[in-house]
C-alpha cells in the first residue's frame, strides 16, 4: 500500500509502505474510505516539534473493516466504522470515567494518510454505522473522528450551557466544529474569533452571532464590550499557542471556564492570575469514544454538517499539496480520498 | 484604638491607631468581638512578599456593629456580625454570578487585628446573627469568615460529590476546614496529607479516613496506590507553592478537578502537562459571602465546629506572639481577643 510519510520540515512524501496486519488479538485493520490533514500535523510540519526520524502521519479515518483479530467481536468485516485519533478499550477505569482518551492502553494513531491502517484495540475504538453511509456523509463522519470531537470536548470542558455567552478562539477546523458545539448545547451568544472572510462566513452559518476580527489585548477588550464588562461564561481555546492561551483566559468571566484542545506549546500559565481571575481551566485530547454514538447520529439525522470545514479535496497520493495549502492558509482542512 | 502592624518581615507592633469611622455612606464601623492571624499573613512576615512601607494587618473578624453609613440598611448597631476578607456590594455581575470575591467594587480587609474595624460596603458584605450567639461559637463563626469558606470553596471549586475520593494538600487552617467541607459535601474517602501529628488527629476528627505523610512524588505515588492507580477525583490545594500545585495536579485522577485557595506563590503550570492529565483546574479568593448563611447555620446548629483550629487564644495585645507561634509551627492557628 502506500502512504504519507514525513521526513523534515515542508517535507512530505507519498510512498510505498508496508501492508498493516493484525499484530496482536485486539487490531482491526481497515481499508481507508477518507482521511485527511489535520491542523495539528502542520506543528511538525512547520518544524515546531522536534523530530528524530522520518515517520508516518495522519490520526484522523473513517473506513472499511478489512480484517479483525480473535477477540474482536463488536466490528466484522465489510462494515463502515468510525474511530478516534486516540485508541482505547472501553473498559478501563479512566475509560469508565468518561475519558477515554486517557484510556490506561492509549494508543496515539499516526499511520492514518494512508490506503489502510491498523487500529489497535479495535473492539473499545471503533464504532460501526448500521448500514454503509452515502458518501456524502463520509465528510462529516471523518470530522467526528476528531475536530467535531474536539469542538464538541472544548465546549464539554468550558461547561457551555444554555443560554450562556460563549468565545471561540480560532477558526482551524476544530474552532468552527467548536461553535457547532456551543450552538448545539444551547449558548445564545456564541462569539467567533476569526480575521478571515471565509472561516468568518462558516462560523456564521454554524451558528456564530458575533465576530470578533481583533486580536491580543484589543481583542480582550472586544469581548469585554459584548460582555457587559465582565467577559464570557464560556471560552473555547481552539489554538495552542500562548497568544490564544492567554486571550482565552483573559476573555472568561470570574467564574466562567476556558476549556482548551489546542495542543500547548511553550504555554505556562501564571498561578497567580489564574487564581484572581476565578477562571475555571480544563482541556486534554478530546475524548471522542464517548460521543461517537450521539455525534454520528447528529451527522446522519443531518442535524449537523461538520464535513463543511473540508473546503479542499484532493486524492490521497497528493496529501503533500493537501499540508502546503493549509500550512499557507490557502484551506482550511483538506480532506484525502484513496 | 490600637491593632497591629507590620514594619518588616518578622516585626509586628501593636500599637495606638486612629479610631476608624464612616467614610462612606455606605460603611459600617464594627467593635471586633475576636480575630485572628491567617496563614497567608505569613508570607509577609517571612518576607515572601514584596513590602514598601509599615501597613495594618488582619482579615478575620467578627464583631458587633458599632455604626453605619446611611446607606447601610442590613445591620444596625449592637447587631453580631460576620463578613469576609473581601468585601462586596452583593449587586453587581460578579455577585450574581456567585463569585462576591471578584466583586466589581472588592476591597480586600487589611485592617482586622485591631479593637474596631471599617467596614466597606457593609450592606453587602456583611451578615448579621439572628440573636448575639455563645461567647463559645465566637471561634466557629470567626473560622467562617475565612479559613472555613476557603475550605467549603476548595471542595466547590474541585467538584467533590457524594461517594467520591477527595485529596486535601496542606494540613493548615484552611486545609483542616477543607476537610470538613469535603466531608459535608459527601467524599466517602478523604486523604489529608499531613506529617504532623496534631494535625493529623484534628484531621481525622474532622473526617479524614487516610494520612498521607509522604511528600512530592513519594506522596503523590501513595495517593496513586490508594486510588487504584488513577488517582483521585477531586484534590483541594491549599497551599500555595509551587511544589504543593505540582503534588495537586499529579494526584488528581483524568478528568478529576484541582481547587486551588492557596495564593500561588511563584507557581506556573505548564500548559502541555495540564493538557495530558485531563485535570480541571479552578482556584481563587473564596467566595466566602455566598456561602455565609449556610455555614453560619451548620456552626449555630453545632452540626461542624471549624473553630478548632485555634489551638492558641492570646489577648489581642500579644498578637505578635500569634505570628511567631505559626511561623514556628507551634500553632495551628491563633485567635485574638480584644
Amino acid at each position: 500500500m502506500r502512504g504519507a510519510m514525513i521526513y523534515a520540515p515542508g517535507d512530505i512524501r507519498f510512498e510505498a509502505l508496508d501492508d498493516p496486519r493484525i499484530l496482536h488479538p485486539t487490531d482491526a485493520v481497515i481499508r481507508t474510505a477518507v482521511t485527511c490533514v489535520c491542523g495539528s500535523d502542520l506543528w511538525p510540519y512547520r518544524g515546531l516539534e522536534p523530530m528524530d526520524e522520518p515517520h508516518t502521519m495522519g490520526h484522523e479515518y473513517v473506513g472499511f473493516v478489512e480484517e479483525v483479530g480473535s477477540e474482536v467481536t463488536s466490528v466484522k468485516p465489510g462494515q463502515f466504522v468510525i474511530g478516534s485519533f486516540a485508541t482505547s478499550d472501553n473498559t478501563c477505569a479512566n475509560c469508565r470515567n468518561g475519558f477515554q482518551s486517557s484510556c490506561l492502553h492509549r494508543e496515539f494513531m499516526s499511520t492514518c494518510q494512508a490506503d489502510y491502517v491498523r487500529i489497535p484495540h479495535a473492539q473499545g475504538t471503533l464504532v460501526a454505522t448500521d448500514q454503509v453511509p452515502g458518501e456524502e456523509l463520509w465528510p462529516s463522519l471523518l470530522a467526528v473522528s476528531d475536530v467535531m470531537g474536539t469542538g464538541w470536548w472544548a465546549a464539554e470542558a468550558a461547561e457551555v450551557k444554555p443560554g450562556s455567552t460563549t468565545v471561540v478562539v480560532g477558526d482551524g477546523a476544530v474552532g468552527l466544529c467548536a461553535v457547532i458545539a456551543a450552538k448545539e448545547m444551547g449558548a445564545e451568544r456564541i462569539i467567533a474569533m476569526s480575521r478571515h472572510a471565509s472561516r468568518q462566513k462558516l462560523a456564521r452559518e454554524f451558528g456564530a452571532t458575533d465576530i470578533v476580527a481583533e486580536r491580543g489585548d484589543e481583542g480582550i477588550e472586544r469581548i469585554k464590550e459584548l460582555t457587559g464588562g465582565i467577559g464570557a461564561d464560556s471560552v473555547l481555546e481552539c489554538v495552542g499557542t500562548a497568544q490564544a492561551m492567554q486571550q482565552a483566559l483573559r476573555s472568561a468571566r470570574p467564574g466562567g471556564n476556558v476549556g482548551f484542545v489546542g495542543v500547548p506549546h511553550d504555554v505556562a500559565v501564571d498561578g497567580q492570575e489564574l487564581f484572581f481571575s476565578h477562571v475555571g481551566l480544563r482541556g486534554g485530547p478530546a475524548p471522542v469514544r464517548r460521543y461517537l454514538p450521539d455525534l454520528i447520529s447528529l451527522v446522519q439525522s443531518g442535524r449537523i454538517d461538520p464535513g463543511k470545514v473540508f473546503d479542499l479535496t484532493l486524492p490521497l497520493n497528493e496529501v503533500a499539496e493537501g499540508y502546503r495549502a493549509m500550512d499557507e492558509r490557502r484551506a482550511i482542512k483538506a480532506l484525502l480520498k484513496p
